[in-house]
């Protein structure tokens, strides 16, 4: 990227965070409602500085098959809420045991386990809730959303983003293949990228090849953001990360980087982005913000 | 209820949860699935003997309305699942800290702190799954899923079950007021019961007089079942309860015969119950095992 597509990348990127964080303040209750409690720990995570790749990503597959982001922004804002709840859950004592993200103590640190687990199970409640809000998708045909659900369901569920939970939780301090790895990344992260740009694209009315582009797209990209996030976290220093940078290493967590070193990382995540760009080749214009995220993710340093 | 009255409402019973059972066992993935952790510690929770009160109650109230059982029986099913993911992250040592329920340890302390909350995670994702999976329904209109899942959602998130969880953790140990309990009551166990009765009637098609009077039933019904289970709690014996009787007292929980008095109590879940049959008097006998059920409610021993 040059100097130039970077300015605009960066526009691009702040411009859509400010759309989701007003969408999600908007669809999100006060901190003074009852029981204020929940809504001040959900709100704690979910403005935490978060960079907001899931429903940009949703956002930007809407607009590249011709789509509204107004009418995918409900949908957009649930899988920031799904991952909100996932990364609140993953903090806890009893999984990665972290005191700090984003810079800031984590969830539990703040208002106490009970508070945090329940902020994680209301997060993820709410983003189905949303997403079955009629009213505010009233353009989207209910069998569309229907198939939009199930597919947010099962790439966060066990066949998804959970299971890959599972396995890296389990896989801690234990000699772990390429393979393993390969299961960890696609679900703990993969499945729910590819499902919001599928969601951005099904819910504008995209057909059965752009779906097919698209999706591949997404594996791609999601697959080389998790790369470029295991070569941060071993690189990184504290400030970018907001957390002790080498902490997956210290907690005995195989990573990229940890199996095939980081040159070889680094050049698999860049093959993986040539590989996205390839999928979406025959879209027009309106796709350059997929083409531009995509190159983000390898060059982003936080 | 009279011998035969009783007689026919346990084989009812014992019927509709092996209805339910072979349903939950169907839907949901097999021990061998991978990764097999949470597929074991799901089936654990979910087959430890569940009296599967909100699926049937699902069932009563389609059929109430001369709907069919086969075509909500996803919707049921999804009804246990976020029960029982309720049941398991409410016994983590952050919140209830219990090591037995109906006479079985605990989730956590079977599978560890970890899985238990993946496959609380896993069990209330997995229901927004289930519901949303069209072709297990196809004889239901789009639209009215969507009502179901919207509903549902609403009933166990931070308006609902997880709210009346908050402030139920919230107000251990101090003193509460009959207005709190009642928060508490109705948000927790209360709101995803009227949802259980709603969602049979509303996929069977049930018309808005039908929806209200069913609803009003369910509420009664469901605050009835929780007065009932505070009394079972307090006198219940632990062969009966299958966890450590007197355990709410023990750790300052606020409970209406702590409240009221174990008489005044019983007598609320009795007079509970008969505005509960006066509000669907205007039913035809296929209605009946909604009225056998109301009454079990304040005589079950367990």
């Amino acid at each position: 990227m040059n100097e130039g597509q970077n300015e605009a990348l960066r526009g691009y990127l702040s411009e859509r965070r400010r759309i989701v964080d007003e969408a999600l303040d908007r669809f999100l209750p006060g901190e003074d409602v009852y029981p204020p409690s929940i809504f001040m720990a959900v709100r704690y995570s979910l403005f935490a500085g978060g960079k907001r790749i899931r429903p940009i990503l949703c956002l930007a597959s809407a607009e590249a098959v011709g789509g509204n982001i107004e009418t995918v922004l409900p949908v957009a804002c649930a899988l920031e809420l799904i991952h909100t709840y996932s990364l609140i859950h993953d903090d806890l004592p009893a999984i990665d045991n972290d005191d700090y993200r984003r810079g800031r103590l984590t969830n539990h640190k703040v208002f106490g386990e009970n508070i945090a687990i329940l902020a994680g199970d209301a997060l993820l409640t709410e983003a189905f809730h949303l997403m079955s809000e009629r009213n505010l998708m009233e353009a989207v045909p209910p069998e569309k959303l229907l198939t939009v659900i199930h597919d947010i369901a099962r790439a966060a569920g066990y066949f998804g983003m959970v299971g890959g939970q599972v396995v890296d939780v389990q896989s801690e301090g234990k000699r772990v293949d390429l393979d393993t790895l390969y299961y960890i990344h696609t679900r703990k992260t993969g499945a729910l990228i590819i499902s919001s740009v599928k969601a951005g694209a099904l819910l504008s009315g995209a057909g059965e090849d752009e779906l097919k582009a698209l999706s591949s797209y997404a594996g791609d990209v999601g697959f080389a953001f998790q790369i470029a996030d295991d070569i941060l976290n071993v690189e990184g220093d504290r400030k970018m990360m907001g957390k002790d940078t080498g902490s997956d290493a210290d907690r005995g967590k195989v990573t990229f980087p940890g199996l095939m070193g980081i040159e070889a990382s680094r050049q698999k995540a860049k093959d993986l982005v040539q590989s996205a760009l390839l999928a979406i080749r025959h879209f027009d214009h309106r796709a350059d913000p997929l083409r531009m995220i995509a190159e983000f993710v390898v060059e982003r340093r936080s």
